[in-house]
């Protein structure tokens, strides 16, 4: 799909990302891309915080990924019709998220805002302090989930 | 899968990153997330620098994205029996990236130098060097996927 949706994008003549709409299917799969390769990052900070030995580098790039991604402006991603609908696989998003802007913009705000923290502290390399921002910002993943994404 | 994926990393009691064997399955999910996510950043890139309109707030936030994810040490994904197999699709990777290492850090050397000299060009605002550098991060792309991505 990659290689296929770069295509497809690359191959837009629209002037300006506002205009550039995406089908909801590689929306959703660009969603589920975002996230996956988080939870991959915030395992890794998991490991260093909770394990016996804290890297700081690991912990410095899977924070400065989260964050990136985080700022990467994702909103766009969710495009009408991609409420529901299979990208890599079937999304489990809440039609509350196509309709609660305020609680969406809360719960967003929050994750932004850990998210960025995680990069500052992981900067310094304190691996106290970076353990409790990263319960922050777990609890700000969550706070999303809970709203707005189906359980399993 | 993520919050599968997350709780499986979560549940993880090896202490330190590098102990953390993932299952080859959802290291290729990852992978694949990774570039699926960077290739959606490229197609923003290249249509502010392509289009009739730029836009320096999205280039930046895809060039950061980009650049983060390219430094997080995605290496640490190609894992032994990871070159074949399926994680979200079928892996594409040729058996050579698990052999040939002087040519694989070759070449993500090269992506690397210009996902960030692309942030750096993104955060001057200078549509027209951003070009320029959007062409040499997109080579740089090709350079690995010509040796070491199987062709669809």
């Amino acid at each position: 799909m990659k290689i296929k949706l770069l295509l497809a994008l690359l191959s837009l003549s629209f002037a300006g990302a506002a205009s550039a709409q995406l089908k909801p299917e590689d929306a959703i799969k660009i969603r589920q891309s975002g996230y996956g390769f988080m939870a991959w990052n915030m395992g890794r900070i998991k490991m260093n915080v909770e394990g016996g030995q804290y890297n700081k580098e690991e912990v410095v790039k899977a924070a400065n990924a989260i964050q990136a991604i985080a700022n990467s402006g994702m909103g766009a991603l969710y495009v009408p019709g991609s409420d529901k609908g299979k990208g890599w696989e079937d999304t489990r998003v809440k039609a509350e998220l196509f309709t609660n802007k305020e609680g969406v913009g809360k719960v967003a705000g929050a994750f932004v805002k850990e998210a960025n923290e995680m990069a500052k502290v992981a900067a310094t390399g304190d691996a106290a302090a970076a353990k409790e921002q990263f319960g922050k910002l777990g609890a700000s993943c969550k706070g999303c989930h809970d709203d707005f994404k189906v359980k399993k």
